[in-house]
């Protein structure tokens, strides 16, 4: 009404006849800027800032991300300098290996039955797939790896007490992939925090290895290096590819310290009203100290692997413009 | 291995690098070929095979898809020839036939709490809104248009029965807007249909109307109409943006029939465990005979307003190659 | 401590060996207070406050409830004058009215195929199922009803013109089961709009009978009666079981008068997110005026088939206790 | 028709008049026998089966179930011998010891902001609430059991090599506290696997104890150790209250044996079409062998705090009429 400044605008439809460019389509969401598109681009927003005011990024890598296609995502993202600290549960990192080490996920299996599946040797991940082969060529591969790493690094009790930031990088060393993101991240000196190491394919590789080498995990020196990354670093910013244990690990990395998380992005499909921390919305950390109210953060409820191309793309559109 | 013959092949990594357009994107999607990508791809190339086969295309739309910015990709659909016939919630012509009238969905309101928001007249749609005053703008226009309607199409009884997809057609030739997807369909001779036309605002003007001018709906001709659209065609298509009204109405239009609709495709974030029908698979549609084995079918599990304007990025660039 | 006043309280877990009857296990819930046991304790809460106060319960129907077992409860709800006004479905009286007149909803199915169901003449409703020969069963009964109906209220001009509810009046008093809902409400003398109708199989029978008999559907006159409904009470509540076309018909009809509805629950599993009104908070229902900010409101995520009885038994317990 | 057997029955509609117990009320969910109330039904049939035929039991235990006052039932399951391995997030575990120490969780608090949670120092868990004096609490208690496991249990370096099942075995023989499921687990000789201790504020209090007191987590000893009780069990069954890592290690405690489990349930609110494996069905675990297809298996799409309470109760009605 008259005179009254409105902050407000309009809701811009989407206009597909302007877009010729991924970068364009985040332009048009952001135009939009309501629902689903207006919080993708908000993302990329956030993220262009994070990498031009310098921020560490962390970023959480939960999910079957590998078997769904975002392996060369996280690398590309890994060489452009996007990402500096990385929490992995044991299955990404596990399927990124595979691949490293010519096994691969497949996709188009005809099938009846799971059982039939099993009697195949072939492992379903919802509509990707794996071969027992895959997993073999893994082993074959990684226990020698494993050897070569106990025998540099055990103590004098014939002991291997390692972290798993230095086991990822002692692996990511021997990797000769360059599509492989432990690779990558080996390349940039990028730590890889795997705290349920265990509890994966790579993790029972290790059991079995240990069996005959003693090996421990250093639980507590990956603990102590992500809290000083974490509290070290001038600004910080949070991306979140899922929840599980590497959102909250990432998250109570700031427990201890009087900083807190100056950006949060997170991708998820997990619902807030359950409770758990995987679907907790973002304003939720403030009340931790994790985040605060001056944080940028948006949550975008997605498919991972739907958003996570088009985040990415928008990001290095506008990096590159910087340039 | 030696001579078997693999189907099944090797889920490719969505590579960015390659990608400059979004037909380009829906090609990396389509060689990872898993999860929402996977699904994309086979929606635009379900799509594609509707148009090239000559397919009639019935399209469900439910949600908040105006507010939510894919007014001009509907709009857009129907001027390129890729939907025939439209069956729309009452919510989703309301908020067209506003913004053709002068009104507008807005973003970025700043407030504290709804009840400031009822203060100001701002209507709230998730995080899109809408003032009053812009409803006031409808009741301006379209009373007078109702009037017209009723005057020219009465019977001696002085009342007037009329079809929702008569009632449409008859605006749509009275709104200006090229950007109004009820002015496009008109122009393109495609039907609107609205069974649930009383539950929207331009049902309670339409009530507002009736009080001085008697007004009764012809559901019945309705359901004439778009039993013989569905049961005339050679090959029928479905394209459900959402649930509700408009999936099971394009649906059970194949239920009195012998034929049932030879491709399907939905974009939903409703779930299948609850048996409701919004969330329902495509596949239970075959047990009704509204499908069959052959039909060509996916489902999307996405937020429309993100996925919906790359699929129809995607059919466009293949339709104009083939051109 | 000391002599500080809390008003926060503890989360006190939930002890089984306390509850002999749902009634105790509400008690439990509330006690607990948080997550989804906490909003089925305050939907109860609230639910007996409305019927304490008098207050005229608006009860929306949506979602495969007869299918799912619901059936019963739905009238229990009725005959104890917990619902005074129903909005439904189509599909929800549809199947209501099949198992009166004969037909069920069945279980244990075996099947390979959707395409092995249809040749078998099985519908699904995700796990439970239906026989055309029910549908049959329907057809038997209702045509000759509804030829009654006409006779009896057929103009001068042999058209029927006939609103959603008092066509489902008459449909009641003609049902003898006594477990149908239709019946019930007849009995009660409670309205069943149907504002979408013709989306069902109801509505397609109807569109049989009409091709000999002239019949149009008085939606006007369904939307005049709720919105004195709505108008003319002191005090209003919604329940609404699901959202789609009950929720938003519900709702409006209080969007032309300067009340609000005093209560408002919701059971749903749909999301927030897409902006759609299915999902969307009651919060932001105040914003429209459907609500205000002093109306007693909780929506409980989860299955209403799990959770409807849970809340009918609670609120039936509170309600005998006061008789 | 005629001679021909059905096996398919009805769905009978709930009838809460006939219930006057939890019991009661699973057998009308089993009589209904689809959708949720089937589900669940289910799931107390086959836990019986579990227990009747002596099955190990593994359960996994994810999500903030003791903030959602999950824990007394949690404790009761373990006292009434239905639980027999148990796999935990860090955080239930923690939750645990904060409620066996003195602290709590609470409910109701008035807030505007989660900023302002953080300067009264609440800390935010949904609608639940952990002050951060509990928090204090927790690490007044723990660091002296800690230093007391740590000298008792530490090698000839002055290193403590544990496994996170002693650790637990440890605290738990610490709590006094009848009501704490580690104190009930340890009084039972269950043992309480957590593969990502170090993700969770008992690790950071463990962290902090570490900087004067080397210790390093033996996860491999814990890993022999889990497969051990998978593989030598007779039958063995899982239950999973969410997904997480607590269901893929024990899910994976089957990789390396011939053997599967005989049985699984999983209650869980998480999505299949993202491919992640909190959402995966069961189904496609036979696939890995981790199930067969022999296994009886249910999938309860729930938030865990509503059902998990009826399915405890129901099974518990059943073990006492057995007895």
């Amino acid at each position: 009404m008259n005179h009254k400044k409105k902050v407000h605008s309009r809701v811009n439809p989407i206009d597909i006849e302007k877009v010729s460019s991924i970068d364009e389509l985040i332009d048009q969401f952001d135009q939009s800027g309501v629902f689903g598109p207006g919080r993708i681009a908000k993302a990329v927003n956030i993220y262009s800032s994070m990498i031009e005011e310098g921020a560490t990024v962390f970023l959480g890598v939960a999910g079957a991300l590998v078997p769904g296609g975002m392996r060369k995502v996280l690398t590309d993202m890994i060489r452009n300098d996007m990402v500096h600290v990385i929490v992995s549960t044991g299955a990404n990192v596990t399927h990124d290996i595979i691949e490293a080490f010519g096994g691969q996920h497949i996709k188009q299996v005809s099938y009846h039955s799971d059982a039939e599946l099993r009697e195949k040797s072939i492992d379903r991940i919802y509509d990707a797939f794996v071969e027992d082969d895959s997993f073999m060529k893994l082993e074959d591969h990684i226990q020698p790896i494993y050897k070569e790493i106990w025998e540099k690094h055990k103590d004098s009790t014939n002991t291997l007490a390692i972290s798993t930031s230095d086991l990822l990088k002692f692996i990511g060393e021997k990797i000769e992939d360059p599509n492989s993101f432990v690779r990558a991240a080996y390349e940039k000196n990028i730590p890889i925090f795997v705290p349920a190491l265990s509890d994966s394919v790579l993790g029972l590789q290790l059991w079995l290895f240990s069996q005959m080498n003693r090996t421990l995990i250093d639980a507590m020196g990956d603990l102590g290096k992500i809290q000083s990354l974490a509290g070290d670093a001038d600004k910080t910013g949070a991306f979140f590819l899922g929840g599980g244990v590497p959102k909250n690990y990432i998250f109570q990395s700031k427990l201890m310290s009087p900083k807190s998380f100056d950006y949060a992005i997170q991708i998820t499909m997990d619902r807030v009203e359950t409770g758990g921390l995987s679907g907790a919305s973002l304003e939720e950390s403030i009340s931790w100290g994790k985040t605060s109210s001056k944080s940028k953060m948006v949550t975008v409820v997605a498919d991972i692997t739907i958003v996570l191309p088009l985040i990415y793309a928008g990001v290095l559109a506008r990096i590159k413009q910087v340039d």
